[in-house]
Formats: structure tokens, C-alpha cells, sequence
């Protein structure tokens, strides 16, 4: 099969054949980050456009350094700066670098649904970088990537997904993912940071991380964003560590093997405990390393598509 | 006729020859925006610096795409950085940038003259993008470009600008540009935002919208800076979008196909309305395109003629 | 010899040698900048990351410039960012960055010894491009570099430093490198600026500009901070330049031909007069051009060992 869309806004759209394609596209791109001269000349003469309203280091690096080993041309735009504030709507914007004869638009926002209605508005492609508490399709595109390299496949793994699963974009991309694929999701959050009605995503739900972890060959801890209300923050902290926290002890009553997974950056001794983090079950790290492929081949699947829809478009015209 | 100054600071300074090779140069280069390979070797091995004291992302993106598409290096050096809080003065920031051996110095000031003094005291070319209400040269020549590519010429054309003239670096350019090459100019404002003695400049001033639009080929339409006093921004912009926007209604009162420009960013509902934005008469995104070529053109002249003079004061040794 | 060393940390680890080696092959790069296109393919392929956690436009630019006449690919990660204020470790940063395979570590940081603690914990190449008041390696080199094109040689010359010897990672790294090449380095500041025990890294010390002036072949004058306590900053100021500063007066009493130099960004009238910055003796300008040189070299000898050591481990293994 061949990738056609234009856009990669999030994984709830896409067909389980299509996830198979980024995946096998990213395979043979991962050891262009190995090589010596790490660099492809597949997107010579593209200019990628970074347009961070949220700001997000390590995303914005990872795809700005993706686009570089396809040899496009990266241009950073970040929340801080003037067109933003001077209150120019997200659609000016676009149209705006869209008419810069732009190729790719990789988009972070604060608002859920921001990326498509991008995409609706300019010709140009749009990657969601992440938008509200909607969709961060290449993390759990890197996700599901790197626990398929580990464990060989992805139908019928068990993968427990525990932290603030109603605010958390990563956790909805993951399981649109997964399930697609056949894995069996279960969350795993206090009562309070479970998403109404989340079971009809095709997920079990638990409140008991000894469960979530019981029979998991992965589980996917997210970070916890305690730094939001700061008065309560360390007690909170504490607290959650206690009843959710990834521990050695934990752990030692889970599978051997069970992967440990984190998207970053780590809050160590909150979330997960450091020895967990650094420990042999932990592929976070990986997860960083396989970012970089699964970004090329987003890019690269998206620019060919588009080229190929002018050209129908003209032949046809 | 061939280039040979070494900056390009404004078009009071420029013939109208001048002004008519850089014309004809960004049109040999818009072409290169349209290829599947967005590139060309010309300025391959040189270094561009924008040098931003005020933030704008629409110059400095529109720069930094032209000055890649011709294969240079850019460098970006933002106003909230360092150096400048260091309170090291723009001569001498301008000569450590020339002692890194860099070829352009794209700048952005908020003084009158700064580029001008810049451009002075350091060997490298200067190209002013925007220097406190004196001049933003290539806004004018993008202008321009997009007007001729419409209209086919611009000598008896007649061209309006409307809004808050007095402050406006992009109406002083567009005045110098237009009246060099024979259009007829109009300028229209509110009077306390009309700058004295601007009739010296060979323009006919007005205060009534419907007059200003009456006869003219072409409108550009100035955005407006209301955030600046923001407690009567709002009645004030509403007085504003009513005895001066530039709605359907008026237009219809105009010639039929009279263009309407705009620099961005738009305020919509305040100088033009939604829909005369958006509209057949608008060539607003044309104008960003044309923004890369004219770009490039620019740094490609500055470049070369540099170049020529280094290479004069050689054998001249 | 060969450059065997992945990192670049400071100068009191390096031999005479290693130093020497520097030297040499920042020498043969210099021309680069002169060239009509200014590029070597020697890192075509390497990522190169600048890491700075306390903001300095001049020295991520030289290093930005150095690595794109290189031909490397470059990210800028500025303090401001997020990861940063996400409260991720230092360790947890530089671990990421390097699992995206990137080759080049360029961090500026303000604590003494971050870049020693980074270096230790990836595999990347680490380049401290200064250490809160510990070592700033590719500063000392530039003025050594500078000073050796100028007088032919190190050995024997007589060096001042003037300043706050005490808060100067600057002062500590031209000391290690000036005497390891056998130069007489006296250092010159008000008592509470001389840092306790210098004189066991083997500089005279005095607190009188005359004494320091009287016999120097050179005098490399170290920036004065007064902005950080700004109450008491102007009476200090002049008082510092009466007792300190470098004037044509205490000029007219030293040799003839003494070299004037300064790490910048330039204070003009609290360390040192106007006229003696922009003067005959002056080399500041000359200082930022071969600051290129100098952090191409570096660059270059680091990712090259770096490539060596890799491929040692994979034959041994």
C-alpha cells in the first residue's frame, strides 16, 4: 500500500495498515542515525516549518534534527514570538507560511483540534506535534515502534497505560494505537484523572496499579504535571508516588521482562523511581533514539503523498 | 545596469533603475520557489545574520527561508538575547558580527537610521529590514513586485495607502518606491495620523476613505497598532474600522478590479473587513510569496556587488 | 601526535602538546573564512548541539558559525526553553540529547564543573563553552591563538590580566594555557578580586596597574559585571576606572607594541577607554575572528577522536 494523506494529524484516523507503513518506513530510516554522514538527501530543497505555539524542547529538537537528516531546510517558529502575540488567528498563520511556498507544517498547540483545522486550511502537509489533550501521534507512533522492536510484535501484548489519563494526549494516541494493532490497553490513574466514558475507547480501567502492572508485558508511565498548582504540589507528589509510583518493589511482582516505557522528560521519584528509570527494563532512552526514525518517516510519507496529490491534481486539470 | 551598492537601506536612496533590477531579479527567482527542489547554489558558503532588535517572525521567516533557498547559512540573533541586554552598542555588536567574517547583516531596529549607521561601519553588506518609522525596504519592493505582476506596470498607476501613515516605515517606502517609478500616490488617514509636510514627498493627502478609493488601481490598506494604548483600544478600533476600514461597501464604490494589499499581520475587523480579506481583490498571500523572491533578490545583489567591490579594492592594492 | 580526548573541557587538563595541536589545526582552518564560499566538508553529517543554560548570543554564534563552515547540522537549545524549566537534570538532558545521535555537545552552563559531569555521562563529545567561574577553554585558546599570530610565539612573553580574577572563568583558563606554554602571567585586580592561593597556579599577582602594565608584552583585559548589583553600579564603575582602567595614558607608560585584548562584549569606559578599544594595540576584532578558527578546530579534533575511540570499541569487541 502507499500513504496518501497529506497530513498526519492523529492516530484515531488512521487504518491499521497505515500505522504498519510509518513503522516499516521508520524501520529504514533508523540507520540513517547511525551511519557516519548521517544525512539523506530525501527532502533536499523542502522547507520544514516547526510552529511551536506550546513550547516543547525535546519535540521541537527531535523533529527539527529529522527533518535536517532528510537534508530539508527547518525554520523555527516558537510560541514566544511576535506574530503570536500580536493576535493573528492560527488560520492567518497558516496561510501565511503556507504562501512562504512552505512544504510541511509540524504544529504544537494548546487547543484540542488545532492541527486539523490547520490542515483543512492550507495545502501545505501538517504534522501534529501535539494539540490540547487531544492527539501526539508521533509519540505513540515512537511508542508502539519501540515496543515493537523489543518484543517482536505488537497484537495480543498486554500494555498498561498509568498516570493522568484524562488530561493526557500521549495516553489517547497510545491507545487509538494499540488497539488498532491488537494489543489489550488497560489505564491505570486515580479515580479523578480517568476520562469519563474512557472504556468505549476499548481500554480496561483500573485504579490499582498492582493490577495494571500484574499481567503487562509494558507499561507506559506518563509524566505527571504537578507543577501546574504549585501550593499542594509536593504533598500531592508524595502521595501519588505512594499509591502509583513505578518502584523496584512493584515491579518485582510484574512479569520479568516487562517493558518500562516514559515519553519525558522524567520526574524522578514522582512518577517513577530512578532505579526504575535507569534500570534494565527501562527503554526510555530507546524510545528518544526511535523518535528520530518515526519523524523522518512521518515527514517523508507526508511530502511524498502531497507531491504525488499536485501531480494528480495538475494531470487531471 | 548592474548592482553596486553593498547594502540596501531604503528606496529614497535607489534610482529608478534600481529599483527596476531588483524587479527583475526576484522575478528570475520566484521561479525557484515552484521547484521540487526549492534551491539554488548562489549564495552557497555565505553566511546571513538576522539581527533582530525588535521581534517580528514574519520578516525574520521570510528572510531566512530567501537566504536558504539560495544556499547560505543563516544565523539568527534575537533582540531578547543576550548582547543587547549587555547593553553593548549596535556599532560595536555590528563589528564582532563582521569579524565572524559574515557576508550579510539582515537588520531590524527600532531606531530611524539605525541600518543606515550600521551599514557605515561595518564591511559587510546591511540590508534594512525595518528601521523605526524611516524605512522597510523590501515590504516596499515586495509591494511593488506583486502590484506589476498584477497590473503589468506601475508608472500612471493610481495607488492608495491607508492608515496610520505618520508611523508607518511601509508607507515611507511605498511613497519613495512608487513615486520614483510614476505612480500617483494618495495617502489617507485620520489628520492627527497624517506626518506634516508629507505633500513634499509627492503625494496627495486625504482624510475621506471614499475618496481615496474612488480612483485608485490599487489600495494598501496599513495595519493598525492599537495594542499600544490598550485601555482605548477597543472604541478606538471600532471608530477606526467605521470612517476608514476597508469593507465590501466602499469597495463596491471603486473600480472593479482595484487590488488591495496589506503587509500583515491582519487585524481583522479593525483597517480591513473579514471578507475583503479574504476576498477576489485581495493579493495579500501573493504579496508573502513574492516576499521570498524579492528576499532573495536582494541579499543575491548586496552579495555580489560586495563581492565586486573586495575584488576592486584587490587589484586596486 | 593525535587529539585523543572526546571532550574539550578546559585547560589544566592538556598538555603543552595537546594545546600546541589546537593551535595548529585552528592555523590551518582560518583560511576557511577568507574562502569565497566559506565551507569544509569535515563534519558534513554530525549534529551538533549547543546547549546553553546561561544565555551568550557571541559565543553560540562563533560556535554556530564554526560548526556551518563545517558543514555540520546545528541545534540551538537556549536556557529559556522548557526542558530546562521542566527541572530535568542536567544528566537526564545530556543523555537524551545524545540518544538522538547527535555527536557534539557544546554546553554552557553556570556551575563549575557541568561540563566535566556531562562529559562523564554520554558518549557524545562534550565542548564546555564555560563553567560558571571554572574554565572557558575556546576563550583562552582564541586569545592565545591571537597572541602567538601576533608575537610569533608564547614562551617567554610576559601577560597580564586584569580584572575580576575571582568570578573569571576566562582569567583560570588562560592562566593554565598561558604558563603550560611558558609565559610569565601576572594577574591584576582590586585585593577582594584575586582569587585565594593564585599564586600556586603560578602568576604574580598585584593590585597595581602600573606594575601590571610596566613589563607586559600583552595585557588581556577580563570584563567587569557591575550590572549584577546595580545600586552601588555607577560610583563603582568610575571608581574602577580610575584605579583599573586601560586608558592611552597608562598606555603611554607601557611597552610600545603591547597587545590590548578583551574577551567582550566591550564595557567602554569602566575596564577599559574608548580609544584604547578601537587603537593600534588593540586585537579584539582579531580575538572574535579566530574565536572561529579556534571552535572549528575543536570541534573537528574532538568528533574526530571521538570517531577513532568508537571504532576501537567495535575492534575490540
Amino acid at each position: 500500500m502507499a500513504w496518501t494523506r497529506k497530513d498526519l494529524l492523529g492516530l484515531e484516523d488512521l487504518s491499521k495498515e497505515e500505522i504498519g507503513l510509518i513503522l516499516a518506513t521508520a524501520e529504514s530510516f533508523k540507520e540513517v542515525s547511525t551511519r557516519e554522514i548521517k544525512k539523506v538527501p530525501a527532502l533536499r530543497g523542502k522547507t520544514v516549518v516547526n510552529l511551536f505555539y506550546e513550547p516543547s524542547t525535546r519535540t521541537r529538537v527531535s523533529f527539527e534534527i529529522a527533518a535536517k537528516r532528510l537534508s530539508a531546510d527547518v525554520i523555527n517558529i516558537a510560541s514566544l514570538e511576535s506574530s503570536v502575540r500580536k493576535g493573528e488567528t492560527l488560520i492567518d498563520t497558516g496561510r501565511n507560511i503556507e504562501a512562504l511556498k512552505v512544504d510541511i507544517i509540524v504544529v504544537r498547540h494548546n487547543y484540542s483540534g488545532a492541527a486539523a483545522m490547520l490542515a483543512r486550511h492550507v495545502g501545505a502537509c501538517v504534522i501534529n506535534a501535539g494539540d490540547g489533550w487531544h492527539e501526539h501521534p508521533t509519540q505513540a507512533l515512537l511508542d508502539i515502534f519501540t515496543l515493537k522492536g523489543k518484543l517482536g510484535r505488537i497484537e495480543g501484548l498486554n500494555v498498561s497505560i498509568v498516570g493522568d489519563i484524562a488530561h493526557s494526549r500521549v495516553a489517547r494516541s497510545n491507545i487509538w494505537g494499540l488497539t488498532k494493532l491488537g494489543a489489550n490497553v488497560m489505564v491505570c490513574a486515580p479515580k479523578m484523572l480517568i476520562p469519563p466514558a474512557v472504556e468505549q475507547m476499548g481500554v480496561k480501567v483500573t485504579s490499582d496499579i498492582d493490577e495494571a502492572l500484574g499481567n503487562a508485558d509494558a507499561v507506559n508511565v506518563l509524566r505527571m504535571q504537578f507543577e501546574r498548582d504549585t501550593d499542594a504540589a509536593f504533598p500531592k507528589q508524595l502521595e501519588y508516588f505512594k499509591n502509583f509510583g513505578i518502584t523496584r518493589e512493584r515491579l518485582g511482582k510484574a512479569k520479568k521482562d516487562i517493558i518500562v516505557m516514559h515519553p519525558g522528560p522524567l520526574n524522578r521519584g514522582i512518577e517513577i523511581a530512578s532505579d526504575v528509570a535507569d534500570g534494565a527494563n527501562s527503554v526510555i532512552l530507546e524510545q528518544v533514539t526511535n523518535g528520530i526514525a518515526v519523524r523522518m518517516a512521518a515527514l517523508f510519507l507526508v511530502a511524498q503523498a502531497n507531491e504525488n496529490i499536485s501531480k494528480d491534481t495538475t494531470y487531471g486539470a
